[in-house]
């Protein structure tokens, strides 16, 4: 049965132990768990809700828990942790990679944090001190420090003998890194260079003397970009004298990358890149709060422009009908500029030698766009109601407010960025309040002046 | 000069070039543009309006064409080799990874894909074919055939002494491939491992006899799921009768996650994921339009429904100020539900055995979330309209569609999926024509019955 259940899709396994979990058949719950990689039962907790992912912890072997906890989402492993007790979990901690170690120790409260420190053995105690004492988010954050190390005088002959000796490499191990007497970094021998090189060569005849490295303070994004651009699978972190403090491998690079990429998309709506699908009730609606919060004060902002023109709409009830398709559609258009414009910022593409090119691209297209929706609304208007002249203030105003989002789309995360504000998480907002706010006042305020 | 500038970061080689390109110093951006990695020279011409790509592009030396368009995402690509010459184009194209060639080469028209095709040499037009029969963005598609393949029998030292000879190891190799006469895959060895082997081993001794294989048919962003979760730099790509038939990188693979998870971002607001940032106006705003016609529709239906209360709205102006708020809230809290939910199903979390207690999370979600709202809002409402009946209304009217939200913002992706839509495009545009018109029926529907 075993057997079966391994040759199994994810999406099979995970109906299997839902339903033996509700059958209550915990004793092969367990038996099933000890037979997935650690990545698969982490797959299976992030999968569960909060209630099941308990029962399932329960039921996987101590031994494993380190493995899985390395591969599971910060607010899906920040979760658990917090109900382990700080000896057990200092258990798990061992033999971690230093990155996974640093970041999830972040997420434990101050005390257990301490209790926990603790009770590690010394040698991962300084490891993880080594890595917090880095920035969060920094490139010596993220690294490890399982880096082979190579004296340029040696021979081939010598080092295969001696990795012979030691027998299993670090995860992901593409190259050897040379230093010098001081430790500090002056070259890097690829492992594809050293079987093919003849046994009687030496690493100083073999290695890059100008290797690619990574400063340990450069930020995380940064890091993703040019592993990204240059297609590394690993690279070396040195201190500001070139001193080499470890590596960094691409796994952990391809969680930056989802990360970033997640973040921009989540934060447009409110939501936080780690946000669980399957936390409880009450948390998430206190997450989503503030968002709706926010709404609800430019929801307010836009009813108090069309108080403005209450006389007008109290004789002209039509106006009421039609006064939220320009807002609308203002919104959609800039939101659409906005989206490129944050993505073009991410990537790296939008800077100051091209934002006013940009700017004035967006511009053009806001006005084309305008003349486009304005000439069609008109058209449905004057059909609908039967009025020209209604027709005329509609397009207007849709004129009006296409250009507007083009200008707001194309500037708010420019100046947002100047002023230190993450564009994903407020532009969207802000952006469909000026849209609103303008597309309101030029329809009810060019009605209220030609109608009234 | 020129040793300054290499040593400058992206952002300031493209300011340098853009300065020199303006003074007319084109002989200087040459001599730039040759010292720069292909990766840049593509991340320079991805920075560039499309009228100084085609400049840079005169510029960049022909010999190098190839390893720049190998760099380039698909929309600046596909721009770029339709203004090339076939013969030009077939000359770039040489000693190009098979899995860019083929992608480049579905990019083209078809009269000069047949042009190119013929000017191509024998092995690379073989190669192309060959990935072409495979399904656009499966596996098979994507993946390279410069694998390194070994027989079970050999002994270390023979392995070494042909890798001397061979010289070069193709890119990203971190295992060799053991096959049978029949070439079908039997094993694998990690490069690491036969650095730690003695020289009288065989591979049969050293192999790992359970790869991990993937199917030439299996679509992209499986592979991509598969290579996250569990760590890997390469896998091979087998038929359904085990013959080895290439394999995929880590960095291919890099460059469909950051795809995969753009897409669903660019999606929400009716935008191709590879959509050119510095794309002309006209073709933007060609490409922008479908989904503004779109919410036209959706913004005359939701002023349609108001339509229905026009006698209420003609007597109470106050309702028609009223009217957008809870329509908006009802928008963002559902487009809060319908982006985690379309993020969980991504990462596979969402699927059928979870999905009715996420949707019945949801709906609790929105009970709460209505509760909420309803009381704050009635009371501003109280408070500035000095009319407690109102804001009983409003409160009402936001409860029934914040429930209807988290209903419509679950259960829509679960929905579309299964008829085959992709929820990260259209479902967002559903979503708020739900919100608005069960909003819009709700507080005029209520008002009308309690006010008139």
């Amino acid at each position: 049965m075993e057997e079966d259940f391994e040759t199994q899709s994810s999406s099979q396994q995970l109906e299997a132990i839902n339903e033996a979990l509700s059958s209550g058949m915990y004793v092969h719950v367990r038996k099933m768990l000890h037979h997935m990689p650690a990545a698969d039962v982490a797959f299976l907790l992030e999968s569960s809700p909060s209630k099941t992912r308990a029962v399932l912890w329960q039921l996987i072997d101590p031994d494993f828990h380190g493995d899985v906890l390395e591969e599971l989402s910060e607010d899906v492993r920040n979760g658990i942790i917090r109900q382990m007790m700080p000896e057990k979990l200092a258990g798990a901690l061992e033999d971690m990679d230093t990155d996974d170690l640093a970041e999830l120790l972040r997420g434990l409260p101050d005390t257990i944090f301490q209790e926990v420190l603790k009770s590690m053995d010394e040698q991962d105690r300084q490891r993880a001190e080594q890595a917090l004492s880095f920035g969060e988010d920094t490139a010596g954050f993220i690294m490890n420090t399982d880096t082979i190390t190579l004296r340029p005088e040696v021979t081939i002959d010598v080092i295969l003998r001696y990795l012979r000796l030691k027998g299993d490499l670090p995860k992901d191990t593409d190259a050897f890194y040379v230093v010098n007497r001081h430790d500090k970094l002056i070259g890097i021998v690829p492992l594809t260079r050293l079987l093919t090189a003849t046994s009687d060569m030496t690493i100083e005849e073999l290695m890059n003397e100008e290797p690619e490295t990574i400063p340990a303070d450069m930020p995380e994004g940064e890091v993703a970009k040019l592993f990204e651009r240059y297609n590394w699978v690993s690279a070396p972190v040195v201190d500001e004298d070139n001193h080499l403090l470890g590596r960094i491998t691409i796994d952990d690079v391809v969680d930056i990358i989802r990360e970033e990429a997640e973040h921009s998309m989540m934060s447009m709506v409110g939501l936080d890149d780690e946000e669980d699908t399957f936390a409880p009730v009450l948390k998430s609606t206190q997450r989503r709060s503030i968002w709706l919060g926010v709404n609800l004060v430019t929801a307010l902002m836009a009813a108090m422009v069309s108080d403005l023109f209450e006389a007008t709409l109290s004789q002209l009830a039509v106006l009421a009908i039609l006064n939220t398709i320009v807002p609308s559609m203002g919104g959609v258009a800039g939101n659409q500029t906005l989206t490129l414009v944050i993505r073009g910022m991410a990537l790296g593409h939008v800077g100051t030698s091209n934002a006013r090119w940009l700017i004035n691209k967006e511009l053009a297209i806001g006005a084309l766009n305008g003349v486009i929706w304005a000439v069609l609304i008109a058209g449905v208007i004057a059909l609908w109601k039967q009025d020209l002249v209604l027709g005329g203030i509609i397009a207007f105003a849709m004129m009006c407010n296409m250009f507007a989002a083009g200008l707001a789309g194309a500037t708010l995360p420019l100046i947002m960025k100047k002023m230190n504000i993450d564009p994903a998480l407020a532009g969207s907002v802000i952006l469909t309040t000026i849209t609103d706010v303008v597309g309101i006042f030029a329809f009810l305020g060019t009605a209220t002046l030609l109608l009234m």
